[in-house]
């Protein structure tokens, strides 16, 4: 009466002929920049939403390895959704990757940032030890392909609007390419007005035990961008480490108010410092750790 | 730049105007049939999702209190999207009620169950703790209203296509009329089907937050008829915990996969007995407790 | 390779089993109050949101009947999401449904209203020639049985979260219990904000095909619901026309701007005069008349 | 009590700072290779989804055109959801864009086909009269930046899960680096799989006049992508007219079962001539044309 998958889209089939090496990826665990996925210990990845400056990105890097922090999180590109720039509100590019580098260097910690174009890969690769694929790439399949063969690791988000099914498509463009290191992020679905409870997206949480129900690729959350509000950020941290997420990213800013971009969500130091703590209390609660 | 709760649809003008009894609902901790709610400890409601028998909602009332449940939860009453029963697939009505009743005497355990009429009200009333209104009748302003006007507790689902503003606006119809001890309970949202990456519905737990930044009325969970999946249940329910939820309701049934309905979103009794051993070690690293 | 219904949630089974009267609905013509469903004309039904007055009811009947309406709407009850209500806001309940009969009288035009509650129905009956089951009460199964054991045509609104198939599983319930004489009407569904191009509901005329697959149940669309939003109404009454709509539901009001609930959507008689010319216009083209 | 806007995401200082030039956008008729936007007339694009083959495609050029087709459809590149093809289900790249302008050349019909990298801008350029930005690419600034960059006049397709200002701010992209020739298409929304009636997408009619309230852009529609079903293919054709739509796109295969991809939604060459005639007439209805 009841098929295996009700009510959803990925069949058997579907994994036998469309997402094979999703399907298939070795629940080993891995190493990136000496970062261990898919093992005990839940990586967190946590800074600024933009590189605006070298002494921010220098002073956030080494607040957040402090803390516990596995990786920096920057972007120096990033997908503005008006041309309009101002001196503020704006992208750092090439400098941003240099500030990256600098940052990296001094506090000796290992970064993700956002790849847009594949004439920027050189130059990302350079500064970077994962790429991310941001949400509204995810169907840039070229992108991906393009990313894939520098043999770098990836990080994929999820599209707001992308189901499982597409999001693990995608997957797979960077798996046939020889991707070997690659983790997914869940940043929050958009969701009817009319359900509006919350906010502009909405972190979709099921979607990590659904997801690790068909692949061993981990399953990261980014709780900042899902929520846009600072307050949320850390119950639905929490929730993310006891729904089973195999990794985190926060957005964190030493003046969060007055943060470039999206000043609404970013957490400072202090608020990171002590989610460190409690993430890791809930870690414990589910046999993992944070810190 | 930024208003106040960007993206959201509750103005303070709202909180004012439109929801103020639920906005200054008391954060002191309050007692339906002993059990304490807003305080320290979670409580939990289980059972099966239909009244089936009197043998086995008996039977259930005393494992799932066995296991440390508050309340024994199970429909007699029930909305069907099709008007065809079977044997089998029917609800039990009057009968049932009468069952719920000798489950709470034999197991000495509250019971929360469903109302749908109004001429239901007083053969619901005398077998049931708290009024339960089901998520597609949490519109049904008139049926809300007659259940204040009885005195007893009220849990009310949000529909699943509802905002937090609709569904504190039937609330407010709750407390309009006299209410004082009501729960509100998310029971999974509709998402669009290209996010499909889950199930039916989507447990939208950055409701819970949103919730509470509003009003003090407790926030249960309801991972079972969220999830519509067994293997999700598990997760979803630890999350929900680690987001700030006040109380859960979970489908709890001997043969899971001979419910009457639903076959694939109940867990069994060893299940239940295990996962509040797991919520409870969550709860303790968010300083509260379950068991 | 591809189902019959590919990305549908309706079966063949459900055809069967779920909704068989639905299904078999006759395509010949019928009449309500010697109006013809089902036809070559298409009636529209026109009129306030709410029976405000007395004075305001007949005016807005005399008129829209005298720009070809075959049914004045008007509103006695209805579900509004919060319990304040002001001198203006406010239902008219049981002096509403006077109203109406005076209206009809003088006018000599049939009515629809809502009924929104079991006791009111021989209240309503008394008043209307179309028993309107609104949207938030689609899934209200208990109203829609007592509503069709009256023998009174019924509309069935959409409700704005509803599948087609819940929808029409709400209709098997109608004609389960007797009801003849049915219509269904789409007002507007909800659709995620990120895709908020255009107001609160979306007009999703797409189902008007999809319905019309299936069963011979006409199905109308309320554009004004739908668009809230008075420059909307025209081309979207315009496109259900062509889409294929067999009914057309408008709020009309003497003066829109002042009307008692939601004063963005109404169109005013001269609006309406002439927007009957161009529906008629457009149902021409496609081998329908609405004059 | 109103705002302008009501449930709107686009304000007053959005028009102003974010997409000025969409909001100036001239209301004059402008050409391209010969077709006139924005006058009375109402340009048709019509071909198969891919380019399969040079006869195909030759083939289908002259009897779209012959039945009053002003644009030749046809895909050379496009984005698939997984990585696997087989000798059917390909991309015919390169190829497709040479057989692409036999028939342009041979039928003396104008081409729209889709660009998806930086890298093919040169070769689709050479074979085509407008740039196509496919909808998962919405959001691929930098493609719509070089695009515009070419001088050729673009299509840019609304993302399924996009808001109108989100899609608008797309095209300001264009504008500012000089595109002076820009077409909106809408090709269907993803919607709440509970509100499931229809199909995988929804094609939005409603954000044809809100898109007409902001700017003189000429919207398209195209539902043949958005009903992903063939039946559904005229009404929402002929409901798109009604509404207002600036030009239609829709996908005409000489043998449509059996086109290469989504075989259940093109229209074969009979039902194109005849569905021309009656948007016709449902043109003339509204005072523009078609043929």
């Amino acid at each position: 009466m009841y098929n295996k998958f009700p009510g959803k889209d990925i069949t058997e089939e579907d994994i036998k002929s469309k997402i094979p090496l999703v399907a298939n990826f070795s629940k080993e665990p891995f190493e990136i920049a000496g970062v261990v996925f898919n093992g005990k210990k839940i990586p967190v990845m946590a800074g600024p939403n933009m590189v605006e400056s070298e002494e921010l990105i220098i002073e956030t890097a080494k607040s957040v390895k402090a803390s516990g922090a596995s990786f920096l999180r920057g972007g120096a590109f990033k997908p503005l959704s008006f041309p309009y720039r101002n001196e503020k509100y704006t992208e750092t590019g090439l400098d941003g990757l240099k500030w990256l580098k600098s940052a990296r260097e001094e506090a000796e910690i290992p970064v993700i940032t956002e790849v847009m174009e594949e004439k920027h890969l050189d130059a990302v690769c350079d500064a970077t030890d994962i790429l991310q694929i941001g949400s509204r790439n995810m169907q840039n399949y070229p992108l991906i392909v393009e990313s894939a063969k520098t043999g770098f690791p990836i990080m994929l988000k999820r599209h707001y609007g992308a189901s499982l099914r597409d999001w693990l498509g995608a997957a797979e463009y960077a798996l046939k390419e020889g991707c070997t290191k690659l983790i997914l992020c869940e940043r929050g679905m958009s969701i009817p007005h009319t359900h509006r409870a919350t906010s502009r997206f909405s972190l979709d949480l099921q979607v990590v035990p659904a997801t690790q129900e068909i692949t061993n690729i981990p399953v990261a959350t980014d709780p900042s961008h899902a929520t846009f509000w600072r307050d949320w950020v850390e119950p639905m941290t929490l929730a993310s480490i006891a729904s089973g997420a195999d990794s985190i990213m926060l957005e964190v800013h030493p003046d969060p108010e007055n943060s470039a971009v999206d000043p609404l969500q970013p957490i400072n130091f202090e608020t990171f410092n002590s989610l460190m703590k409690k993430m890791d209390s809930v870690a414990k609660a589910v046999s993992k750790e944070v810190i």
